[in-house]
C-alpha cells in the first residue's frame, strides 16, 4: 500500500543541466533508502541524453548506496506520467540574453551581482520565464497533477507563484540554499567565538521569513544557545575586515566568495540576521548602498558575476560532460548540500524534515499578504508540506519587502495581462534602478528588444 | 553551555493532584533521557507532601528508567524559581462548585457530559478559573518568565488565554489528549476496514486545527493512505450501532466510554473528522442534537459524567494516595497517553516532536480571529514551539466555533473588568443553553452564587 | 451631457406587485424633480398591465410633482435595455411556498415571525430564490450593466450577494426600511423622554452596522444629543410594558405592530441598539428567547405572520387593483416611507443622501469577512454609492452574527454547488431550529420538498 | 440642548501664527452662521497677542458676517478648557532647524522640494515635532477630550498619529488642501477639453485614498461625466508643456507654481490621478525621478522652496502684522480655500461636508494597515466624522505608500522608544536618500546635530 520506495519516479525538467542534475545524481547516488528511475526532459535533447548515459554510468559503480535508471525523454508528457517527483530547474532562455539582463543595466550604471531575482534582470528574466511556467504547470495539471514539484529555477518566488496560480492545488515547493550559507556562518560564528569545534549547519535552529533571496532570521540558536548575541560579537569583530573562507560554500570560484560584510552591515542596522548570500541581499535594496559602483561591490567584500564567466565554465562542464559520457573522465560524487533529495526522502515518509521553502503565504507570515510566495521554514513529512507559523516581519523590513512583493505581483499580470507598462513599473520604481525615468525607459526597452524572441506574448 | 538533562527541574502547580501528577510520574520514570526534580505545589499542602513521598519512593525502584526528586514546597515562588518547565493542572474551586456546574443547569433541562469548557459548566468555572490564572501568570512574570508552561487545566482555551494575556512573552502551550484518541480511532478505522494490524496511534497523520476540544481533521493519512474514505466506510459501517471498545483510552470507567456516534454523524454530515471526544464535542454544539436529555445521551452513546462518581473517585484516589505514601501498595507505572514529557524531551532538544496544541493564533488557522487561542499542531524542539499553518476552517465549521472563540473573550472580559453582564451575554448565548430567557438568567444566578466564595472580583 | 432628469428610465422587475410597485409610483408622483417612464416586467404579464394603466392614469392627475409613463413589457430584455436604474422586487415562488416556509416548521414548535430572511422559512426561500436572481443578474449584466439596481426582495442579503457573485461589477443596493422604523422609535424615546416635539426621522442620526434584519446602532444623535442615554431611560420606562403606537410604522395591519419588547430586551442586555423590527430580530436570536411558543411571542408583544393573512390581503388588493383600472377607485398617493427614490434623486446628481444600505463589505465594518454582504450607511450622490466605515461588531453581537453570514455563504454555495446538503448544515445549526436532528432533517426534507418545483438544480 | 452656535469656542494652537491664523480669521469673519470666541496660544506670547489684536479689530467691521472674540492665552490649559473646536497649526522649531532640514541634504546631492513631510526634512521635522504632540494631546485630553481637533502642522500623518496614540479616543481630523488643487486642476481640464466653463471645484466629484500629500483618485466626475478620459486628453496635451495657470492655487509666489507635468507624467505611467502638488508627489518617489538636480526640478517644472524665502517672507508678514495691529494696513477678508470653519460649520450640524481628511485606517483603504492614518474622504455631519469607504489601492502605488508608512512608524516609535537608530533605518532607506550609506550617515548625524535642541528625548 505505502508508496514502494524502490520504485519512485522524479521526472527532471531541465535535465540536460550540467550543476543542478549532476548534483541531483550525486545526492541520488548517497541516499540508499530510496531508488527509482529519473527521466531527463530539456529543449536540449542532446545534454539530456549526455545525462542519461552520465546517469546510467553510476549504476554500475560500488561506491554508490542507491541504483537509479535515467532516461532522456523527449516530451512533457513522457516525463510527467507515472511522475512521483517533478524537478524543475531551467535556463529561461540562452546566456545571450542573461548577458543582457546582467550587463546592459551596466550602460546606465546600474551593476547586479547576480540579476536573476529582482532588479532589472530579475524583472526581464520573470518576463521570459513566466510563460514557460504557465506551460510547465499546465503539463503538470494534465501528467501529474499528483507529483511533488520542487523548483530550483530563479526568479524563485515568481516561478513557484505562476505554479500556483496555474494549477492552484499543485503540491509545489521553491527550494533555496541561501539559508543553508547562513547557518554555516553562523556554525562558524558561534565555534569563531566560543572558540569551539564548528557544529554542523543542520544543527543550527533558524526561525526564517521573508521573500527568497532576502529571507531574514529573527531566532537563532545551537542547542540551547542564543545564537544572536553571539552573532552580535562576531559581526563586530569581523565588520570591518569581513569574514572569508569560513562558509563552506559549495561555491564555484571568487566570483561566489563574500567577507559576508552586506550581511553584517544589514544585522548592524537591521537587529535581525540578513539570511541569503550578500550578492542576493545586495539587489534587494537601494542601489547605491551596495551596488553603487564596481568599486563599491568590492569594499563590501563581494563580486558582479559576469555572464562571460558563466559562458566560459559552460564550455568546461560541456567538455566535462563529454568526457563523463566518453568515460575519460569519472564522474564524481559528492555532498552537494541541496535539499531535494532530502525532501524527497521526507515525503516519501521515510524522514521527516523540518527546513526552508518557498510557499503562498496561508498566514504563515502574518504581516505579508496572503498568497504572496514567501520562505519560511516548513516540515516535511509523508505526502505532506506544512508552514511553519514564523511571525511579522518587523516595519524596517516589511517596508523594503513590499515593494518587491508588488512588483512581483506586477511582473506577473504584466504576462497574463499582455500589458508590458506593469512590468515598467516594476522596474522602475525597483531599488536597483537608480537613474533618473530617461534612463530607466531607455533600459528597459534596450533589454525588452534584445530578450523579445522570448516574449511571444506580446 | 547545553542545558543539563541531567538536571532538570520542573514546577507542578497543582502538585497535590492524584490524576495527573501520578501520570507525570509515571511518564518521568518511563523517560530515559533526563532526570532532576519536580518541586510540586498546591494549595492542599498535605496532598503535596503526599506526592513527593510517592514520587521519591519511585527513585528507590530498579524499573524507572530515570531519577527525579520530587519536594513539595510552600508557595509558588518556591514551585518556581528555577524552574525550567512548569506544568499546572489544578482543579479550580472544589467538587462542590463543580456539582454546581455540572448538575445545577439539569434543573433547567440543560444537561452536559462533561462541564468544564463551554456551556453553563465551562463558563462558570472559567470565572473561578480565572483569577487563579491571572496569578499563576503574574508569579510565571516574576519567577520564571523563561521557563516552558504546559497547561493542563480546563477550560484549556481560557486558561491559556489568561497566561498570554497578563504576560505575552510566556512560553505557554495547552495540552489535550483529546487529538490523541481520534488518532487512536483512525487506527482502529484502518485495521478495520482493511483488515489488517492496528497502526500506532503516533503513525497516524493528521492536519488539525479548530479550539480546543471542538478541533476538526481534515486531512489524515497513515503511511500514504489517505484515511478520509477509509473513515467514510468506517463511519458507514458503524454509525447506526456505535464502535465501542476500539478506543484504547485511558478511560476510567464507563462514563468515559463512546461508540462514537457523535463523531460519526458530524462527519457525516460536515464531512471532515471531529477530532475530539463525543462528550466534548457535543457541547459545542447546539444543545437539542446530542444532550437534549439523559436519553438522547444514550442514544448517542456516550454518558453524563455525575459529579458523585468524581466524588467517589476522589476518595478511592486518596486510599490510594495513603497506601501508596504508607507502602501498603506500589506504585504502577503506566502509559499515560500523554505527551507532556516528550514534549519536554523535545522543549530540551532531545527529540523533536510534532503534536498538536494550544497556542495565540499568529495565522496558523486563516480564518480565525489573531490572537485568539487555537489548537493546531506545532513543532516542538529545542527550546521552540512553533505552530503549524493548518489552514481555514469550513464556513460551516466556522460558524460554530466563532461564536464560542467571541463567548471565552467576553468571559474573560467579565473578569477583567468586573462586569459579570459580560460572562452572563456569553451563557444565555451558549448553544446548550436551550432555556428561554428567564430561564438562562434564574440558571446563571443559581450557578454564580453556588460559586460566589471563588469569585473575589465581584 | 448631464444625464436628462426628464427623460429617467427604470425598469421595475416584478412589476406586477401590488405593495412595492404602488409605493413607487406614489414616491415618483411626489417628486418633482425628475421624470421618465417606468417598465414593469412581471413573469405576471397581466398584474404588470395592470399596474401599467394604474400608473399612467396618474399622469392626468394634478396632484402629483411629476409625470411618468408606464409600459408593461414582455421580457427581461425589454425592461432592461436603456435602463437607468432597476428595481427589483419579485415574490419568490407563490404563497403556497411561503405558506410551507413559514408554517411547515410550526409542525416541529419552530415558530417564525415573518419567515423570509433567515431560520427554516428564510433559507427554503433562498434556495427559490437564488437561481432567479442569477438569471436578474446575468440580464443585467447583459442589458444594463451601468444601471443602478435597487434590490427589495428577501432574504435581501442574499439577493444582493447572488448579483455580486454573477456580476462583479455590478452597481447594485439592497434596501431596508427597518432602520427607518428604529429612527422613528429613538424619535418618539426623545420626546417622550425630553417631553417636546417628536424629532422627524430624518433628524435622528446614527450609526449602523450588521446584516440586514439584524442590524445595530451603536451611537445616535439628535442634534448634538447623544441618544443612547436617553433611550436608556426610555427602554427603563417601557421595557415591562412595551411602547405600542409611538411608531408610525406604514404598517399594515395588527400583525405588524410590536411593542418593541425584543429592542428594549436586547438593550438591556447588549448595551446598543438593535435596529429592526421585532419580528426579525427575534428570528436572529436562539428560538427559546422570543419565538418559544405563539404564547412566548405574544409575552414578547409581536406577532406571527401567517401567511393566510396574506393571502386574504392579496385579494383585497387584487380587487383594489380591479378598481384602480376600472376607475372605481381612485390611487391614492401617499408617503411610503421608502428611500429608493430618494436614492434616484441622488444618483442622479440632484440631492445626496446619507442612509443605510447592502453592500459587500470592503473594510466597512471591520471585523465582518470581506466580501459578505453587509449593511452600514453610505453615501450616496451624482452615480456613487460609497459605504461609510463602521467600525468593528462588539464581540457579543459578532457571536450572533457570524453563523447567519457563514450559513448564507452555504446556502448559497448549495445553488451554485447543486449541494443541498450544504442548506441543510445551514439549516440544522440556525438557532431557530431547536428541534434534535431527526426533527430537523424530516422538517428540511418536508419543506424541500413543498418547494421542489422551484428548485430545478437538484 | 443643541450647541450654541452663537458661542462657539475655538482653541488656536499656534495662534500667533500669521498664514494659518490670518486664514482663519478671515475664514470665520466670512462665515455667517455661528460666531463665538477664539483663543490663541502660542510660544511666541507676543505673535499671539498681535494676532487678538488684529482679530478682535474685525469686530468693529461693518463687512465681516460674524463677530468673534480674539483672546490671547498664556497656557495649553486657559485655550483648551472650554473649547469645542481645537485648531493646531505650529511651527516645530525655527527657520534655522527647517533650513538644516532642507538644505543640509543639498549637500549630499538631496534636493527636496518642501522636506516637511517625508524624505531627510520631513523625519527630522517629525523627530522635532512628535514630542511637542505628545504634550498637546495630553493636554487636550485632559482639558478637552470632547472638542474636535484639526490638525494642519506638517508632518500630516505622523502629527495625527501621534495624537490617537497618546489618546486614542480624540476626535481629531488632519487637514490638507492639495486635493483640493487637484480638484482645481480636474477643472481646469474638463473646460479646456470640453471648451466651456470652469465648474466649480466643489463640484468635482472624486475618490481620494493613500497618504498625506501622496494621495490618489481612482474616479473622477462632473455632474455624470467621467473625468478620467478627460483627464486623459488634458495629459496628453500637456505632458510636454506642462500646464501653467490654470490652477488658481492660493500660491504665494512662483516657488509654489508648477506645471503638472509630475502629475502628469504619474499619470502616463499609473494610470490614475496623483492628487498632490508636484513638490509633495516628488518628494515621495524615488529621488532620481522628479528631484535629481536643481535642472531636473526646473525641466519638470516645478521649484524647490528656499527657507531663505521662508524667512524673508516671515519679515514681510511680520512687518505686516505689525501695521495690521497698529491700523496704518487694514486686514484684508479673503478666500482661503481651506475648509476648517466649513467643517466646524458641518460638526456644529449646521451643514454637512463631504470632504477629504486624515484618520486612522478603520478599514476605509482595504490594502493599507488598521490602524495607520490615511487620507481619504470622510462625511463631517453634526459632532461626527465618518471615513468612507475607498477601495484598494493598485499594487503599483501600494508598493510605493508602504514603506513611507512604515517609516513614519519608525519614527514615531524612535522617540517614544528613544531610539534613533529607529529613524536612520527609515531615513536611509527613504527614497529620496539615493546616496550611499556613508553619506546617509553622515547628513543624518548632521541634520540631528542641528537639531538636537529640540530632541529632549536623546
Amino acid at each position: 500500500m505505502k508508496k514502494d520506495v524502490n520504485n519512485v519516479q522524479i521526472a527532471y525538467i531541465g535535465g540536460g543541466s550540467r550543476g543542478w542534475a549532476w548534483g541531483l545524481m550525486s545526492d541520488l547516488a548517497n541516499e540508499g533508502r530510496m531508488c527509482g528511475k529519473v527521466k531527463l526532459y530539456d529543449i536540449d535533447a542532446q545534454a539530456a541524453k549526455a545525462n542519461e548515459v552520465i546517469g546510467n554510468k553510476l549504476q554500475e559503480r560500488d561506491d554508490v548506496k542507491s541504483k537509479w535508471q535515467y532516461e532522456a525523454v523527449q516530451s512533457l508528457e513522457e516525463a510527467l506520467k507515472g511522475a512521483d517527483f517533478v524537478v524543475i530547474s531551467i535556463l529561461p532562455g540562452t546566456f545571450k540574453e542573461m548577458a543582457s539582463d546582467v550587463h546592459t543595466p551596466e550602460k546606465y550604471g546600474i551593476y547586479q551581482a547576480v540579476g536573476d531575482t529582482v532588479g532589472p534582470g530579475g524583472i526581464v528574466r520573470a518576463l521570459r520565464t513566466i510563460p514557460m511556467y504557465i506551460d510547465i504547470a499546465e503539463a503538470i495539471k494534465t501528467y501529474a497533477p499528483k507529483a511533488w514539484v520542487i523548483n530550483y529555477t530563479n526568479p524563485m518566488t515568481i516561478c513557484t507563484a505562476v505554479l500556483y496560480r496555474v494549477f492552484p492545488e499543485i503540491k509545489a515547493v521553491g527550494n533555496c540554499h541561501e539559508v543553508f550559507s547562513t547557518q554555516r556562518l553562523l556554525s562558524n560564528a558561534y565555534a569563531d567565538i566560543m572558540a569551539c569545534e564548528v557544529p554542523a549547519r543542520e544543527d543550527i535552529k533558524v526561525n526564517v521569513f521573508g521573500i527568497n533571496h532576502f529571507t531574514w532570521i529573527d531566532k537563532a540558536s545551537y542547542e540551547d544557545v542564543d545564537l544572536l548575541p553571539i552573532y552580535k560579537k562576531f559581526v563586530d569583530k569581523y565588520k570591518e575586515t569581513g569574514h572569508f573562507g569560513g562558509e563552506k560554500s559549495p561555491g564555484l570560484n571568487n566570483y561566489f566568495k563574500s567577507g559576508q560584510k552586506v550581511k553584517f552591515d544589514l544585522f548592524d542596522r537591521y537587529g535581525i540576521i540578513a539570511a541569503a548570500g550578500d550578492r542576493h541581499l545586495a539587489e534587494f535594496c537601494p542601489g547605491k548602498w551596495y551596488l553603487k559602483s564596481p568599486e563599491t561591490v568590492k569594499e563590501w567584500g563581494f563580486s558582479l558575476t559576469p555572464v562571460s564567466w558563466r559562458v566560459e565554465h559552460r564550455d568546461e562542464l560541456l567538455e566535462k560532460s563529454e568526457k563523463y559520457v566518453s568515460g575519460e573522465m569519472v564522474f564524481e560524487l559528492k555532498e552537494t548540500g541541496e535539499e531535494g533529495v532530502k525532501q524527497m526522502v521526507a515525503l516519501l515518509g521515510i524522514e521527516p524534515l523540518r527546513t526552508n521553502c518557498n510557499l503562498p503565504n496561508a498566514g504563515q507570515i502574518e504581516n505579508l499578504p496572503l498568497g504572496a510566495v514567501v520562505e519560511t521554514n516548513a516540515l516535511f513529512s509523508e505526502d505532506s508540506v506544512e508552514a511553519i507559523s514564523a511571525g511579522s516581519l518587523p516595519a524596517s523590513i516589511h517596508a523594503l519587502t513590499i515593494p518587491h512583493i508588488d512588483h512581483q505581483q506586477l511582473v506577473i499580470d504584466a504576462v497574463f495581462e499582455k500589458d508590458l507598462n506593469k512590468a515598467y513599473i516594476a522596474f522602475s520604481a525597483d531599488p536597483l534602478v537608480t537613474t533618473d525615468l530617461v534612463d530607466s525607459r531607455a533600459c528597459f526597452d534596450e533589454m525588452i528588444e534584445n530578450t523579445k524572441d522570448w516574449l511571444s506574448f506580446i
